[in-house]
């Protein structure tokens, strides 16, 4: 049996919290004089439904367990787009009930993918609930990864989120409610620090914090048509750059970060291929954007630069339109999108740990096919990962790939072309935002029929949950069991 | 220490039977009047080099050990496209170095992807040839398959080639030679009735010879500008769609089919999604078929059923234009290159077996996630699967992905578009011949650059020879171990 009395209080203290996070939105709609009243009904309803749930189910000491992860995690993702979105379907600023699917599922999953074809003319109370749904994304992302990933073994990176894993590690903190709450002051005082530099270089205030909260969830979503391109701006794409990779970071090596423990954080094999890779790739792409236009060193770099770091993290900022550099340089940036930050962050896809294990996996699996008979282990921060972490390492990969190919056959078959098949799928199971097709980085999905968004929704919120958490539900053995 | 005089001996017998085999197509070129003193030059080069090779080395009692194995598999094809692609320069017939490589490439990989822009009109002799050295390829396949690959662990399907492994096995024959001796006869006996079948349905006996020959070897070398569409006939078609079937059949399974123990096919997995899956593709592609064109039932089926058929067994005849039907029948198409026929066939690919033990597997590993202390096992043809196969399978899917992508960002950096980048890289690792893009099914390779030739020439090596006996040469373990 299922202990669905625990699950529906847990959702009702969510839906409430969503609820309380609609009335910031709110109050910037009065302030700046619109009509207040969508979102306040959207979150009245909320709180209400909220407050109904949580009292319905009397608290039974009942167990969460395995299952009940499972549940609790596409629940109150289902239950906060399905609440999500009643501020732009109340507000009549998004058409169809597609579109405001599409949207709340891209921020709450922190991709980043808009239907909006012109973000200015909205209202600003909008516009700011739209920032919110990608900061709440990221702030579920780190209870998830925290409280809920490990417990149930979610495509063997459980292990290194936090840090070195077995009865020699000294975790972050005993307690997981402590360590979330750690993390959370990291994402909180990053998001702080975040506006107020965006502020510094000359945005508006609005636009800062509404920025710092794309920023910080790595998902994307700008206050202007144009994106981060809009200031033209040095100072503003390179805080854009730090915060963007801090973003895409494993928050509990931010945490070792603020308290000192900087040797934690170099001597940790994800880190390492994440921040290496990142300069490496972007000092290689930076060639052929000096080739190919008549702009200085500096510029090339940092164009390089931001739209790699952008992409990588699954942010999906832009401020140059990487598809005018050739085949050779669209593509690189098409299998950007099969990268993702580090495990622990807010940052979506595949993420750098799983690439890590698998590529030097197989390298020493050259080495086991010569001597078949010697005992070759696989290090990773200086410890051996087990094959059995290996084994679900590749399934994710297998699964990952196979969710991707499925979604391009669907949307291909709704009657769009290859590279916008594949690129839109790639980016929203990335949950990055630009791809390549139809969809490249200046582009938006509004053009999508509402057949496509719904999948798109659906892949957008697959990628965001680790696959599993979601697939597992389309399986008798979760119902069956026992 | 590599045992190279082992290795050059069986070099050198190697040369001698290509050379040899050179004849009767000196032979079609005298009989039909043309020159044919480019290809006796080179069967003579190959004769008398292959015979100063063979008694260079005296027979020491080397072994062939698991490096050997190794070595030899990737000499063989190299000398033998060296060797095999002298009549396409002595003739002048083929203008370019990179293209007479690339064809011959193609051609004993069983590729059938060709540069030729005017096939019919080309002498005689060197199409012969030409077809030649795809029943070279095949012929060299069967004894890799039998004799070489279980010697090497490739890929994890060893044990699936000589069906069911273990202690509890009644294998086809226990002595190697004579069980490679058993499927050659299969090979030899369907190449005939294949033949003879063609030349009753309308063909010349010329044309008839040549298209068993591609048919066998799941190559898809035509000597029509248009492929078997030039024919036009139900029964050729029909024909044709058996021997691509049987050709891509595990040639064990044929032998017991020819024995007449029919329980044994019918009890194989592989055979069983094998035939049930083209049949189910054939059958759901015959309905946009159907609906796109003004053409009774019967013809959609057998334009679907030939194209899948062809594509899924890595041939490549065609009869129809599959990406005039839309973006969705086209990418099904595109990705139908990835999954090759059976084990133990001439097909290439990646192979039903391997994508059997996958999908099984990950089923099973939802089932794994829910009852994390039970014993899920997963069993194939009746026999349990170990955790090594299940892992070297895996392994072998990624790293083919893998070579896919790389192989696909070096072509689109040559300046193609996507869709031909990915299509050329696809259908050449799947030695298929046909894709999508600018090499579409009823396109050619000519227009690619030498350097493009020669990647993808590399990419079909790769692809024939189960990437791992050519990647495992790039590796220091392979040149440092004693």
């Amino acid at each position: 049996m299922l202990h669905f009395k625990a699950i529906g209080k847990i959702m009702g203290a969510l839906l409430f919290l969503l609820g309380s996070l609609m009335l910031p939105a709110a109050a910037i709609s009065w302030i700046y004089g619109e009509d207040s009243s969508p979102i306040l009904i959207s979150a009245a309803i909320s709180l209400l439904i909220g407050l109904i749930l949580f009292f319905s189910f009397s608290k039974q000491d009942q167990l969460i367990r395995k299952r009940e992860g499972y549940l609790i995690v596409a629940l109150s993702w289902i239950l906060m787009t399905g609440f999500g979105m009643i501020p732009f379907i109340i507000s009549e600023e998004v058409t169809t009930t597609a579109d405001a699917l599409f949207e709340t599922v891209s921020g709450l999953t922190t991709t980043g993918a808009t239907i909006l074809t012109d973000i200015e003319a909205m209202p600003k109370g909008l516009l700011f609930w739209r920032s919110m749904t990608h900061w709440i994304g990221g702030l579920g992302i780190i209870v998830l990864t925290v409280a809920i990933f490990p417990l149930l073994g979610i495509g063997g990176i459980e292990l290194f989120v936090a840090e070195s894993p077995g009865p020699t590690s000294d975790k972050v903190h005993p307690r997981i409610s402590e360590t979330a709450k750690r993390l959370w002051y990291i994402y909180v005082g990053l998001t702080v620090i975040c506006t107020l530099l965006f502020w510094a270089g000359g945005m508006t205030f609005f636009d800062a914090i509404n920025h710092s909260f794309a920023t910080m969830a790595t998902g994307g979503f700008s206050t202007k048509n144009s994106s981060l391109a809009f200031y033209d701006s040095a100072y503003i794409e390179y805080v854009a750059v730090i915060f963007m990779f801090l973003a895409g970071t494993n928050f509990t090596l931010l945490y070792f970060g603020a308290v000192g423990k900087f040797n934690r954080i170099f001597k940790n094999d994800e880190f390492k291929t994440y921040s290496i890779g990142l300069l490496v790739i972007s000092i290689l792409i930076a060639v052929p954007i000096y080739m190919h236009s008549d702009i200085g060193v500096e510029l090339a770099f940092r164009k390089s630069l931001f739209q790699v770091v952008s992409v990588v993290t699954t942010t999906g900022f832009i401020t140059d339109d990487y598809t005018q550099y050739g085949s050779g340089v669209t593509f690189v940036f098409f299998m950007l999108l099969f990268l993702g930050g580090c495990a622990g962050s807010t940052s979506g896809g595949i993420k750098f740990i799983r690439h890590t294990v698998f590529l030097k996996n197989s390298w020493l699996e050259f080495k086991r096919i010569v001597h078949p008979r010697a005992i070759v282990p696989l290090i990773i921060n200086g410890e051996r990962v087990t094959g059995r972490i290996i084994n679900n390492i590749m399934n994710f990969l297998l699964i990952y790939l196979m969710t991707f190919v499925v979604g391009s056959l669907i949307i291909s078959m709704l009657g769009y072309d290859l590279a916008t098949s594949l690129g839109a799928v790639a980016t929203c199971l990335d949950n990055a935002g630009p791809a390549i097709g139809k969809v490249g980085p200046v582009d938006n999905f509004a053009f999508f029929s509402s057949e496509a968004k719904v999948v798109l929704s659906f892949i957008m919120l697959l990628g965001r949950l680790e696959l599993f958490t979601i697939l597992i539900l389309f399986t008798p053995f979760f119902w069956r069991a026992n």
